[in-house]
This record gives C-alpha cells, sequence and structure tokens, in this order.
C-alpha cells in the first residue's frame, strides 16, 4: 500500500478540522512536511473520487466534498489505491494437466473465496470508520487539536 | 501480494492430497503449468517457515512438515509476504509546525489504529482457515480431485 494512503487520510481529517475552509496543496503538505507535488498528486485522485473538491480564485484550495461523516476510511483508500483487492486470483486451477473444469468451476476457487472473505473482513472495518470518526477519536484524545490545526490553516 | 501466495497456497493444498509422497517442485509446478524454478523459489520460503520441507535421494521432493489441519492460510501467506502489514504508518503526525508529542503520542494515530484494526480482521478469517479445510471445500465441491491429483503426482 503507498504511503498516499497515510498522507491522504490525514489530509481528509485536517480538511475536516478547516471547516470548509478552502487550504492549498501547499499548505496541508507543510503541516506535515510533505511534498506538495506528490500531496497534490493524492489530493487530484481524491478529487477525482468526489470526496474533495478545488475552488479556485485568490483563496482557492481544496476541501472536503461530503461530510465528514459522509467520507469513510475505505472511501479514501480505494480512491489511492483501487478497489481491486490485493490478492489476484490466476486460476491456476485450469491450469496444466488435471484442468479444473466443469462441475469444478461452477464454484469459486476455494482459496480465492478464503481471499476474498478476508478482503471483505477488511474492507467492513475500512467501511464502518468516517473521517468524523477519526476525528471524534482524535480529539477524545487530546483536545484542541482540530482548532489548533483550523487555525494554523487558515492563517496563511 | 505476490502470485506466489496464490501458487504457495495451490502447491500446499496439492502436497496435502499427496498424503506424505514426497514431490519435486517440477512435478508440483506441472500440475499447475507453472515456471519450476519460480515455484521452488516459493517453496523454499515455505520450508524456512516450518510449513513444508524437503527430503533428500532419489525419491526426495517436498511433504508438508505438519498435518493440514495444522497449517494455516495465514501461515502460507506470512510465509510468502512476511509478517509486516499492507499499511505502514510513518507518523506523519509527528512532524511539521504542529507535531503530535506528550499527551497524544500516548494514544497510536487513529489513522493507524484503524488500518491495524482492518489488518487484524484480515488476519483473524486467514487465520481460522486451514488447508484441511480448503482441501475439504474442494472435495464437497467435486469428489475425487484429491484422489486424482495424488495419482498424478506419485505416478512420475
Amino acid at each position: 500500500m503507498s504511503q498516499g494512503v497515510e498522507w491522504s487520510l490525514h489530509a481528509c481529517l485536517n480538511l475536516a478540522w478547516a471547516h470548509g475552509a478552502a487550504v492549498t496543496a501547499t499548505r496541508l503538505a507543510a503541516l506535515n512536511d510533505l511534498s506538495p507535488t506528490s500531496l497534490n498528486k493524492q489530493l487530484q485522485l481524491l478529487a477525482k473520487a468526489g470526496i474533495v473538491r478545488s475552488t479556485s480564485g485568490p483563496a482557492g484550495g481544496f476541501v472536503l466534498a461530503r461530510d465528514p461523516s459522509a467520507i469513510t476510511v475505505l472511501d479514501v483508500v480505494e480512491a489511492i489505491e483501487g478497489s481491486a483487492g490485493a490478492f489476484r486470483c490466476a486460476e491456476i486451477r485450469q491450469r496444466g494437466p488435471l484442468p479444473a473444469s466443469g462441475r469444478t468451476l461452477r464454484n469459486p476457487c476455494a482459496i480465492a473465496a478464503t481471499m476474498a472473505r478476508a478482503e471483505d473482513a477488511w474492507r467492513d472495518v475500512l467501511a464502518s470508520t468516517t473521517i468524523a470518526d477519526l476525528s471524534a477519536t482524535v480529539e477524545g484524545q487530546v483536545r484542541g487539536v482540530p482548532v489548533a490545526v483550523r487555525s494554523w490553516l487558515t492563517a496563511g
């Protein structure tokens, strides 16, 4: 999994804390000492997925396109990494001198089915956690983080 | 995830069906029309993890090192891919002008914690499925597959 996932989740959290104020990629990147060019590429992927949108003009930048409670961690991960699972089944059971065929092929390969069940379990956790949940967790740990971040992001 | 995972799971299943008869990497590879050299590399990783062992001599080859009911899918996946999760947290919250510190760092980053929960859910599914379970599933789908595979593997 690329580091873009971590960057993008932090960016979404920071944009949630910006409360609708548009923030440039450069300023968002500076907050976590990231490459602005690289972060901008991730933000473009998030925009393509309808998670953020960019506003133009002198005070332009990025804002969340939806309420933080309507953006799941899975949405962000899939925006960056795509929705294909990590396990790619090449159906090698159909190859060689005893190829699976007919009746066997009406069932998914037991191996692929197990890997798919595991990936579903992984997705379920990520789909049940929103950016709003992450924000609440951070604020529960240390009150004032969202306010401090918003102040810093909008002071530029 | 590398295709070595799919290859290795099929190899373990085929070795389970060989019922303790030693099978060469070449013969195992031929069964699914795979590269013997590449499959041999995976088998070496499985041997290093104590999942298979090689026997020497003219009838030498690979056998499962444990009962199929004592080898989980997770064992095989981790033998090939390692046990590090797909998500690597670089703790970017500690960087930049508002670094997390002190009280905040006593808690794991909410993002990393969520990704870890998802990976635990993924691992749980793979750890609760054994090679014996996969074998039972295949035999439940089409009786006779294990016998046919054993006959072919040991006919060489």
